[in-house]
């Protein structure tokens, strides 16, 4: 870095360099007054409807014109909005006690962030969202400004403490030069989203809100942030910048990997056709079932997934049957309360007990292959040992689908993975909780977010014995966690051997041509120096940069 | 097994096998009736108090008679039965609401346990005890004999849901055979005290209760329970049998390992000292801050240090420094909520933020050796990176303490073994929470217990990675962690490069005898075996019994 002395560092989780003049996210509102009692609570209590109503109006809105993820977070923060029991508590919090309208919403909106809480897991992860959704109210009741991102003046560097889902979804990436923030991790809704956007983002900066600074440079790269001359010319993106790529991944000496799309909903795979992404390797489908409050049915499921399969008619599609429990627990299959979900049963543990809702699964991803003519294959996720992912294959061909394979996210999996690809016909390297096992980090956590890298060194080496297992035995072994999306770890991962790559739908370009860029033994090269570092951040400047 | 076709299998948990009539441990009590209301409510309070305390004074007399790990338990199972705010809750209920005594009680202990099971981890496994104490005082208030293991007549093989601990305590080991849970896994309380009194045990057999059976065998090294003849011989426990051992740890050809003690009481300590350790592997300093509201004084620490490691003046002694967190929150941390603790901010990763603290513990352990004379070294819980190691090495160090080490207990660790042996004086690994990471298992979850097994191949072959770098680096490298009291388990694990096995002090006669029986090459085949296996049952298989 020229311009400036690195001053602060955190964890790097979307790539690129930029630097701008700063805006600050202000932070949540305090709580209103409880006083004074409002001399007409009738009247009072009839505020709180419209205010939540023109808040998911303007919600709903901001999701028209955004795409994929943020779309459906901004759906989501809407119809919370919106939601009739919120409204309901606060309406009568005015009558019954005869608080002001804002202390009304405030205080009942606390009661389920509190229910949230202790629900712990995903459940506990929405108590951001619900803050977010009661400031916004709040402010329309009081006559004040939304919370969250100011509007945006011309081109600059966000820093706030974390931001909300529906923050970052509104976001003009025209205007926004980098995010970088004091929590979150790797995994936080801010850098998903930040990649997705292509905007560098740095999280987990300790220190960072105290830091007084008019200009900041951001590197995406390395998670170092520093003080920039605020008469300096602002640097927007380096991340790459305008990718050339053919549409196949393969590298510059004809080393084929192909480059796929990760989607969670028929939206995330228009968006990845779009992209040009050569398939699906990861086709999450608990969207199909988490607000069912029963399990859908064969039917529901079969027209809910061939949505998703018919952009990719004729191509690979790898579907990943349901990964409920732990963060994404679901209504009707009512888990115990577990000390660390992340540990208990979740995944294909729920379906050791009851096969029968796998076996429904497969019969509706074996019709809806059928209906949409994708080449389907079928996934678990949460396999520690050959054993279980026999199990599994042999359910997956008795329904009639030919290829079964196994989610690597269990370190003892990647310790197994020449015994589990001997079972199975494919694998799958999910890096985000494979790097939360390995560290025992938990990826929802800011406080242990630097060890969640993608970019460690002992995450690489048991990738690297996966990659061993797959040339071994001729199977493929591809990677559909967070790491794939990054450029230049893409060509450390060709490196180690595996064979596919799937990605939101904004990296997709980015990796494509950043493997067209160099040959199978600079990959190899950058994967021995990686392997090689003491730390993240050594093994980051041990790769070159792209060209 | 001969006698008998195994029928149900389990988690083997603590070895030999064992034969004979069953008896079974009867379930928890229902709830008492919540009429007929007492006709003199002040009278009918007047009788909780002296029930709990008669509760609590036979918990306390069973305490006399235990040792170690058992009185341990005994002695806060007792302390509970005597808490005052139970009592006055209860009669609280007696006065205000005219319920029985017995009733009162019931529901007070209730909101106990709901308390403590919101607060997870560590807490919530206390509802078991709650539990315990509530059905002690009930069934005392009722004239009912006290739940739990009934009066033995004679060699019985107990079948139960799971134990409480103030059961397995005050069980006489003359008169088990052998112990079956339908609940339960490795790490749970039925499973170490099983291994301390030296009785086979099998834990989470599915379907044991519903299963009838006048006579079982009981295979604690499978995990195979089978039906028995009702009229064959009794079989005792056949694990190794009368142990000769001379006392020092070492193979038939003359390798060195050292068969250490686990120790975390003054209490502990002479009983490790007792049967022969050669030292201590592991001294766990918890129970120093355990009852603490406020962090003891370096001079407070001293002395409780010094009372442990006297025994072993002029030995080694391996210092853990204090590992809170996760299952073992302390009061003057109060550490945050997180949504799964065992991969939140414990161990080692506290002291980053507070190292003041860990400083304050160094001079005390560094005193407390000068007061004892024994030759301590130190390590740290929960080390991920060489980075945090070496940073650990530097403050012990600095305190004057010439050896620091750390566990490695995060899968991370393993894979960086060699790095982290570069950066301190010797590793030591805590196979519990290894194997718990490793397969994404929460050890404390009975669910997922057949997992946490010490046997997994994939364990074993982290493990592998570790004797490697200690032999690669000249550096010890032992295990502390339950799987060094297995004295099958302890030939592999020496066979796998390892230079030391440290356990409770009733295994250390049987695992010391079980290497004088064997060469070093044995050894090195035991383990190329069960590296090799395909899972733990297959892995037990591929090794010889012990002569």
């Amino acid at each position: 870095m020229s311009q400036q002395r690195a001053l602060l560092s955190g964890v790097a989780v979307s790539p690129g360099r930029a630097s701008g003049p700063v805006v600050r996210v202000a932070e949540p509102l305090e709580a209103p007054p409880s006083t004074p009692a409002p001399p007409d609570p009738a009247a009072e209590a009839a505020r709180i409807e419209p205010a939540a109503q023109l808040v998911a109006a303007r919600l709903e809105k901001q999701a028209e014109t955004a795409t994929g993820e943020a779309a459906t977070i901004l759906q989501t923060t809407a119809a919370m909005a919106a939601d009739p029991t919120l409204v309901s508590q606060a309406e009568a919090l005015v009558k019954n006690e005869r608080l002001p309208a804002a202390r009304a919403v405030h205080q009942a909106a606390e009661g389920f962030a509190e229910m949230l809480a202790a629900a712990g897991g995903y459940m506990a992860e929405r108590v951001r969202d619900i803050h977010d959704i009661r400031d916004r109210i709040v402010a329309e009741l009081l006559g004040l400004a939304p919370p969250g991102v100011p509007e945006l003046t011309g081109p600059s560097v966000l820093v706030a403490r974390d931001l909300a889902p529906a923050d970052t979804a509104g976001l003009d990436p025209a205007k926004v030069l980098a995010l970088v923030t004091e929590e979150g991790g790797p995994t936080s809704h801010t850098a998903i989203l930040a990649r997705a956007l292509g905007i560098p983002a740095v999280v987990a900066v300790r220190g960072l809100l105290a830091f007084e600074a008019d200009a900041l440079v951001v590197d995406g790269d390395t998670g170092e942030v520093g003080l920039a001359d605020a008469d300096a010319p602002i640097l927007a993106a380096t991340a790459g910048g305008p990718a050339e790529w053919n549409g196949t991944g393969v590298t510059a000496d004809g080393h084929r990997v192909k480059v796929l799309g990760n989607v969670g909903s028929a939206a995330d795979a228009r968006a990845a056709a779009d992209a040009g992404a050569e398939g699906v390797g990861l086709f999450r489908t608990e969207f199909c079932y988490l607000d069912a409050s029963t399990e859908p049915t064969v039917e529901a499921q079969r027209a809910a997934y061939a949505a998703v399969l018919t952009p990719f008619a004729g191509k690979p599609v790898i579907v990943r049957t349901l990964d409920a429990g732990a963060d994404k627990p679901l209504a009707f299959l009512a888990p115990d309360t577990e000390p660390n979900p992340a540990l208990g049963v979740r995944g294909l543990r729920i379906a050791f007990d009851r096969p029968e809702i796998l076996d429904r699964q497969l019969e509706a991803i074996a019709l809806a292959a059928r209906d949409s003519g994708a080449e389907v294959s079928v996934m678990a996720p949460m396999v520690a040992t050959a054993a279980e992912a026999a199990w599994f294959a042999e359910r997956v061909h008795a329904a009639g689908i030919a290829r079964a394979g196994v989610m690597i996210e269990i370190p003892a999996a990647a310790l197994a993975a020449r015994e589990i690809l001997d079972a199975v016909d494919f694998v799958s390297i999910g890096t985000n909780d494979l790097a939360q096992y390995t560290f025992a980090a938990d990826r929802q956590l800011g406080a242990v977010a630097a060890l969640n890298d993608p970019w460690q060194p002992a995450l690489l080496r048991l990738i690297a014995l996966i990659g061993k297992a797959a040339k071994e035995t001729g199977k493929p072994a591809g990677v559909c966690g967070e790491a794939a999306a990054d450029p230049r770890l893409a060509r450390v991962l060709t490196g180690l051997g595996l064979t596919s790559l799937s990605m939101n739908a904004a990296a997709v370009r980015a990796v494509g041509a950043s493997l067209a860029a160099v040959t199978r033994e600079d990959c190899e090269a950058a994967a021995n120096a990686a392997l090689a570092a003491a730390d993240p951040a050594a093994a980051r400047q041990a790769v070159t940069n792209p060209r």
